[in-house]
């Protein structure tokens, strides 16, 4: 908040952006993330597509995932920083500042990606992160913080059910009992930690105190179309949304389609249909953006010729305030005990999992905006409807997001795409904050 | 045609019944009834019905069910029928009648269940017509017509995916690839004719041309709850009614749930719930007897946190005229168009099966009608929303069906039950109706 103070006034001093000189090399990022997509490359087949196109599978905890991190930690080390290996796999590499006083300021993201995923999810923040390392080594800018890249382990948490692995374990947010979970092949998470070089037993050790970081920015690309539809060049993050998970079940009575007349039935289904348009309604009133999802409907006994009798589904709403979904909630489960009534069906939901939004700092956001603007990129403030590694770190330090928009809002495929000079703009966006935030941070926040 | 006519005056002057004396004997049908469900009931568990409530599972073509055609053979040997098997496996059992230049009447029903079914669908009207020769016995009543009892093999087609199996082949509508078809253990129908002491190469033997029975009747259980909602006693079927199935694909586009907007979404199954809604409004409008169903939903890829992307699901419509569900049908098709278009997701359906109507025959409906006025029952005409044999009986014969009440319509279940003297008012029904046809018809039908 002091931050948030602080900043203000210079805020307002900012003059509207013109284009100028970029500090990173669009050539040298994009032959990173070139090399990197070869780790974890499905093997080439006929009349599918090769090369970088052909997607990636580099699951957290895996042997493509360890080969990549060696890639990743000699790039490191050839910048000149001093690389380390947290208790959780996470990568931190350090490059000192001018101020030994300073606490670090820290950026990064992740490598690992999703089954049959992409080539950007996380490495475009992650070679992005090493790329404006190599641009203040090409200028010999010394700041005044010292500058940590982290490269977060897991993050996508295919492996055992643990998405934010890493980042988790550094906000001190780990259930202990992970350690023993085990992959499809039968290896633990301990397993994997000793293979990734680590003890075990020290897993807690990852935790981060609040303080030892100034900041923390993450460039990623955008999973979702709003910046490619509207043409913006660059995405200031207002935060990562919230969301309440239920599951729902919806419960009428099965008999045959053939021999029980309209009036009579108690049909799961049409309850479950009714049920899932309440939803986009009521999501749709609070006229903001919100989303809510029916995305898994499971109807029993499911057969052609027999009035569904059961259908258990899904509700999902995010926002990245809580009041907007929990006020909608009220609403649906009115609605909900509505249609129940009418269609002499019930209708039970319980809440299965949750997460808190996680907002970025307003004087990180304006920075962002700022730096964006001073490079001559457009700018739209828009929340992240995707988690991230970000959310995490907002246990322990303010933190910053910065989007690039992807091609079609596709993400989790190898269609994934961002343009290579959208990549590079996000990198420029992302040095320069950096810089700015050198400058206008003094170790008080 | 010419019966309707010739019954026409008759029906007129039949007067308003009055209880009267039964002829068929309730104990002695409840007790075949009982002894028939040994057949195939499912072992004793603690803490779950027993005896007769248990249900049963005696699948056309399985061990029990050739034992229950063995008790029910000897029932009918032993009340001096000539017994027989067709080809297909069903069993024909005869008492000549006076008059040698009649053709037989016909009236029977099936013994095999469903999985886990209960001891009434089919076994009802199978017993009741054991009962019917056993009571015409008793008081040495001889018929002009012969009387033909038929049991037809595997109704319910659980094995080999082919149900009304007997009536199939005794209609001439047989396919002949259906012999080499297997069941879970790998045995083929020629193996189970051939246990059933048939030789399959003759299976389109029992092919039955048109004019060898004068009439079939059958009596069955409801399987719906209007009898025993209206506390009716009696029904006398309209006719089997025609179904028109149809499989549809609803296409948007699968995206984060998260990260994709409210407006810019295409949710297959928001699509198909719409549909769905569709389908119900639709056919109520038709404002008849007419059921539409969608029994059958499946969503992809039914994550809870991904917008459904392709959503499978049934059409399915049912009438007793074709005319009421083709012209429903051109509505929901319309209406499928509009859906698509507002929420920009393709709609597809193709016809996968139909089965035309099957109408009883009119002065055997009003036939049933008097006779179960004569005994003092209450009667109401309904159609049959479920298949039977005597739909493909009236390939070769006109057929006419009487219904009993099903406690709270529950069918294909153990907890199927029509009380003993629900059943024996079914048997003194069909009782009377053949008596009357035997002498109202006069074999040039």
């Amino acid at each position: 908040m002091r931050v948030t103070c602080m900043l203000f006034g210079l805020m307002l001093a900012s003059s509207v952006a013109h284009a100028q000189q970029s500090h990173v090399n669009q050539h040298r990022l994009w032959g990173t993330l070139e090399k990197l997509s070869e780790f974890g490359r499905p093997p080439a087949e006929p009349g599918k597509p090769s090369g970088f196109e052909a997607g990636v599978t580099r699951l957290g905890f895996s042997n493509e995932d360890l080969a990549a991190r060696e890639y990743v930690m000699g790039l490191l080390r050839d910048a000149g920083l001093t690389v380390r290996v947290d208790p959780a796999g996470s990568i931190f590499a350090r490059r000192e500042g001018a101020d030994p006083k300073l606490p670090a300021l820290l950026f990064g993201s992740h490598i690992d990606s999703v089954p049959n995923g992409g080539n950007f999810d996380g490495d475009v923040g992650s070679m992005s992160a090493i790329e404006v390392i190599r641009a203040l080594n090409d200028t010999k800018v010394r700041t005044r913080h010292p500058l940590e890249v982290v490269i977060w382990t897991n993050e996508e948490g295919h492996h055992f059910r643990k998405s934010l692995f890493g980042s988790t374990a550094a906000a001190g947010l780990m259930e202990p009992e992970v350690i023993h979970r085990t992959d499809e092949a039968g290896a633990t998470v301990a397993d994997w930690l000793r293979r990734y070089g680590q003890d075990p037993a020290r897993l807690q050790d990852a935790r981060i105190p609040k303080g030892r970081y100034a900041a923390y920015l993450e460039l990623h690309i955008e999973q979702g179309g709003i910046l490619d539809q509207q043409k913006i060049q660059i995405g200031v993050v207002e935060g990562i949304i919230g969301f309440q998970w239920r599951t729902c079940r919806a419960r009428g009575f099965a008999n045959h389609a053939g021999t029980t007349p309209m009036p009579g039935r108690r049909d799961a289904f049409l309850a479950t249909a009714q049920a899932a348009l309440a939803v986009r309604e009521e999501v749709r009133r609070e006229g903001g953006r919100e989303v809510g999802t029916v995305g898994y409907v499971k109807v029993e006994p499911n057969a052609g010729n027999v009035i569904p009798g059961l259908v258990e589904f899904t509700v999902e709403l995010r926002d990245l305030d809580t009041a907007v979904y929990e006020r909608t909630w009220a609403r649906i489960e009115k609605r909900f005990a509505e249609i129940a009534a009418a269609e002499d069906v019930s209708i039970q939901c319980e809440l299965v999992e949750h997460g808190r939004p996680a907002l970025t700092m307003r004087a990180i956001r304006d920075t962002i905006r700022e730096a964006a603007r001073d490079a001559g990129y457009s700018t739209l403030d828009l929340p992240s409807g995707a988690g991230h590694d970000a959310q995490q770190v907002s246990h322990f330090a303010p933190i910053g997001m910065i989007f690039v928009p992807s091609r079609g809002g596709i993400s989790h495929s190898p269609r994934e795409y961002s343009a290579p000079d959208a990549v590079a703009r996000g990198a420029e966006t992302l040095y320069r904050t950096l810089l700015l935030l050198d400058q206008r941070l003094d170790g008080k926040e």
